[in-house]
């Protein structure tokens, strides 16, 4: 990848592959779980806990091949009388139709192997095969021209008896020009035992490796396409698909709207019936029915927004409850906030959080009606019903039905602006002389 | 579609398709149109007038097959002597050309049926034709061998003579599996009675219907491909066609261009030589030549730019009249208003036009300066040439020439700031031990 | 183009077609470079001096042909002794490989033809040659079926040595329908002279003409994938690569992450480990490692992002340094400033800079915290660790340390607003009424 990031830590649908990798394992509802982690582990192992904190991490300090990679994470399950299945980091998409077959082919057979038919098989590994049985898998390198023509090819993904794995994988020699443990190596191995191995075909997409960020943008894209039919399956009208972008944890209800340009972070729900308009940003939102967003609205994290609520243009919503029917859309900034249902907030509005060391929080009633281009200093109260002058600084408490008004007396300069503007103009033309 | 909303209340370019198949049969000039509509009749009715106030609506109130939905309009007919042509709502797109082509057809023939050769017939209803004579429409379950290799196929639009319809339509039984009254029959009881039917094909792409979302954001990716098309041909310049978005009307003179991620609404004219920037939404609209808009720029309804005017970044405006060299460049919103000639709206302003129960207008003079973050507190006058100092609420009207300004004095709190900072530090220290 | 613009003046990746094509001649290091302009000379010299004031232009009043064309440009290099390259503006994509090859191929002949192999050849001129050596360039409505049968075509670009170029332009005659003086008839012209000519092959894409706007967008759409391409080679990750657009001098380092939907202009480098994020637009602005931008940032010419600065949503820089770390995240318009090291933005900051004639400076030291909504008044300066409270105008300097106020008192007014809807609210139902 060319990267200082660990490969498995860069991004699909706004999750690292890694918990693409993992969410696939996940389907089959394993006991444990161990991620081998070489290169970055530390980061690796901060991403994997974000995501799944029972997650065990083994280091493998030196890279010496897929089998020694196994071998690191084997101690681990010592005392594990089950399956394991071995999946890649970079390659996120195996799907659980696929797991399940590879679950089923195990009770036939010893050691169970994932295949796909290569539309180029270029320089796989070939999978040799007679009738259900898989005799042994051929590096190209050392694959005869007969092997060659072979198209089905190697994944990677393996799953076999844990003890058997172990036996297997303490048997693998580095005796090979690159001087690695091949992973591979075990199904002569298991053959030589005696045992059975079998090949599961899956779609060649899903063994789609990430090895460039020309694979990666082409996951993501493949994955979005997924994802943007999914929503229309479920009954959500996308306008232009191919603008919107989805994190892996979007969830959309029926008859909800998406315009053209719209981008989801990760963890926001839309129920039924909300529009997000074109241009709109959300991350970690959740938006009810009726609700309508954008355009060029940014929701982010901790955003609730009950049921009729309009976020409309360059208006951003962070850590902050809308209740029902609250508008709040022109040029404004709601950040660790409460507002009162049917309250309705003037454009330029900003509820200043911060006062460059601790953050506070602005509650609103119901009904309210901040004018335009109030400032509510945080921490700070507006009550049921009240009001605030446009332009106001409001640093009080405003009690239920009051008006609140922070404003100089406006005084009028009669003659002033001429003044002024032919002064400049003068200099200006002075300058220019 | 799975939706709540009736499907053909669905959008496309911005307007419900029944809209584009209206829009399609208007070409005809028709004396009456009549829209026959089932489920959700209300909201399309409600729809219908929209577009349309002297649509007829008629309610088919049981779903009883294509031949009973014609039946209901044709009462309405009764003393009309000419042409019914048969269009269907979820068939947005039948050309001018196709349906001038079955106008044509129906002088020498009593039935005409609008046919396409399929690439993919699959189980579409075949049209069995002798040279020009079109025999007999065949549904695919009933049809034998050698008429499912027929790839001539019926795209259910049909055009006759108003008496020869109603007398073949009341003929049409429903003694077939579904127990319903298809349309496809007056074919064959026009030819018992010795009457003649023909085939006039367009272009499958025309017929194309929609029937789930991923189907309408296939018909809205194909209009939105054809409208791109046009506007360059008629010598628009599109920096990256792809992610420009035009609603059905929008129309852009020559010379105009249009940035990337640009989404139009319905109503938008743009003339010749204006430039719409990137991230632009524009809707009921009209800029004029010279005029810049955007990039961020948000025009909604009543937004009308003169000459030569700047709408910039973060920019909101509204029913709204801004003359000749009129700029606003920066986070403003301008809504229920009017701007003078070359004045200068500074940043961050905004008319304040709601007062929770009414809108207001903002009338601002030619040559003015509004100050940066100005309030204009609708309903409210600012004259030729006055200024209004930045940061203030403007609540009485500026006479010309007149300098505004909404200000309390400036105070300076010497070493305020570090004492500030020092104690909200030491808070945070006590806090985090 | 059916413009009024000068084709070679429509841009591609915010460059003039022109810039494109003197940018592939300039990959030979000429000593001299000479445009012949004809309709709107004035405006292709303009924007030529913009790239190279040192090119220089010749116009061609006239447009009697290429040859007549190349004819105008020879004088200048009357004592010139080196070869001529001719070029054309509208044809921006030859690759520096293929001039190459072409300077390579005049070692051993005299006139060398840039050539290639056409998938339509249409209605292209053909290339009539015998094993190396070019025979004759045949115009398609003069080639015979044999002639028509090659697929070799002629791109027009052609060098030789000047004084050859010279005699042979001279010789050109304009004997022929058209009555246009060719550039393509000195092959024949040099054959009869008994000097050599040969054919240089480039890959079609290279001789992509664009005569529409339509082919405009075309050029467009390959030349972006090819810098997207390039990009993401270097290591820069692209989420969507199909929805950012580079200017033609983008510079993006190595783990710079640029998200979706994202435009550059021209002048733009992003270092490594920057992140774009989404619905952000960057022109002549300087983005330094760790710096994050966006979403729906703006960045103006002169913005100068140093290390771990953020600039997020709604914000527009312009001609402005902020130094290490400074945040300014929302609804900000910061232009001719210059921030100090982390330095807190508050939302709603406008540098008010312009006074309807000049335009001044504002200058924030380090460690100061602006309050959301100042409007910091230029000229004017702010000092190290000082605060402006939220909501003041700051038209005065501020030291170091200090906090600067700008408000007028607060009041409420108990049940005011209450009592001011009410009325509204009774005024809108006696309306109604």
């Amino acid at each position: 990848m060319d990267s200082d990031l660990p490969k498995v830590l860069h991004r699909i649908a706004q999750a690292p592959m890694l918990w693409h990798a993992l969410r696939a394992g996940y389907r089959l509802a394993p006991d444990h779980t161990i991620i081998v982690a070489g290169h970055g582990a530390d980061a690796v192992e901060a991403a994997a806990k974000d995501y799944d904190p029972d997650a065990h991490i083994v280091l493998q300090t030196e890279q010496l091949g897929t089998a020694h990679a196994v071998g690191q994470a084997l101690p681990l399950l010592e005392v594990f009388d089950g399956d394991v299945l071995v999946l890649y980091g970079d390659t996120p998409f195996i799907s659980e139709e696929t797991l399940h077959a590879m679950t089923e082919a195990r009770r036939t057979h010893d050691v169970v192997v994932l295949g796909f038919e290569a539309a180029d098989p270029a320089r796989y590994g070939r999978l040799v095969t007679e009738g259900d049985d898989l005799l042994k898998i051929v590096e190209y390198k050392d694959a005869t021209d007969d092997e060659r023509a072979i198209t089905l090819c190697n994944s990677g993904v393996v799953s076999a008896d844990r003890a058997t794995l172990a036996a297997l994988v303490a048997e693998v020699g580095n005796g090979n020009a690159s001087g690695e443990f091949y992973l591979t190596d075990i199904v002569g191995l298991a053959r030589a035992r005696g045992l059975t191995a079998t090949v599961v075909r899956c779609p060649e997409a899903e063994t789609l490796g990430v090895n460039s960020r020309m694979d990666l943008a082409q996951a993501e894209a493949a994955f979005q396409a997924y994802m943007r039919a999914q929503a229309m399956a479920e009954g959500v009208t996308l306008a232009a698909p191919e603008t919107v972008f989805f994190a892996w944890d979007t969830v959309i209800g029926r008859d909800a709207e998406v315009e053209q340009n719209v981008v989801f972070g990760p963890g926001v729900t839309v129920e039924t019936g909300a529009r997000i308009r074109a241009f709109s940003h959300l991350e970690g939102a959740h938006v009810s029915r009726g609700a309508i967003v954008g355009p060029y609205a940014r929701l982010r994290p901790g955003a609730e927004l009950a049921e009729d609520v309009h976020v409309g243009n360059f208006v951003e919503v962070k850590n902050a409850v809308l209740h029902e029917g609250v508008k709040a859309n022109h040029l404004t900034y709601i950040g660790d906030a409460e507002i009162g249902e049917k309250t309705n907030i003037g454009a330029g509005t900003i509820t200043c959080n911060y006062d460059g060391v601790f953050k506070h929080r602005t509650v609103i009633g119901k009904n309210a009606f901040i004018g335009s281009d109030t400032m509510l200093v945080a921490p700070v109260t507006v009550g049921d019903g009240a009001m605030t002058a446009s332009g106001s600084t409001i640093t009080k408490d405003v009690p239920a039905g009051a008006m609140a008004i922070e404003r100089a007396e406006m005084t009028i300069k009669e003659g002033f602006a001429t003044k002024l503007f032919n002064m400049l103009k003068a200099r200006k033309a002075r300058q220019q002389n």
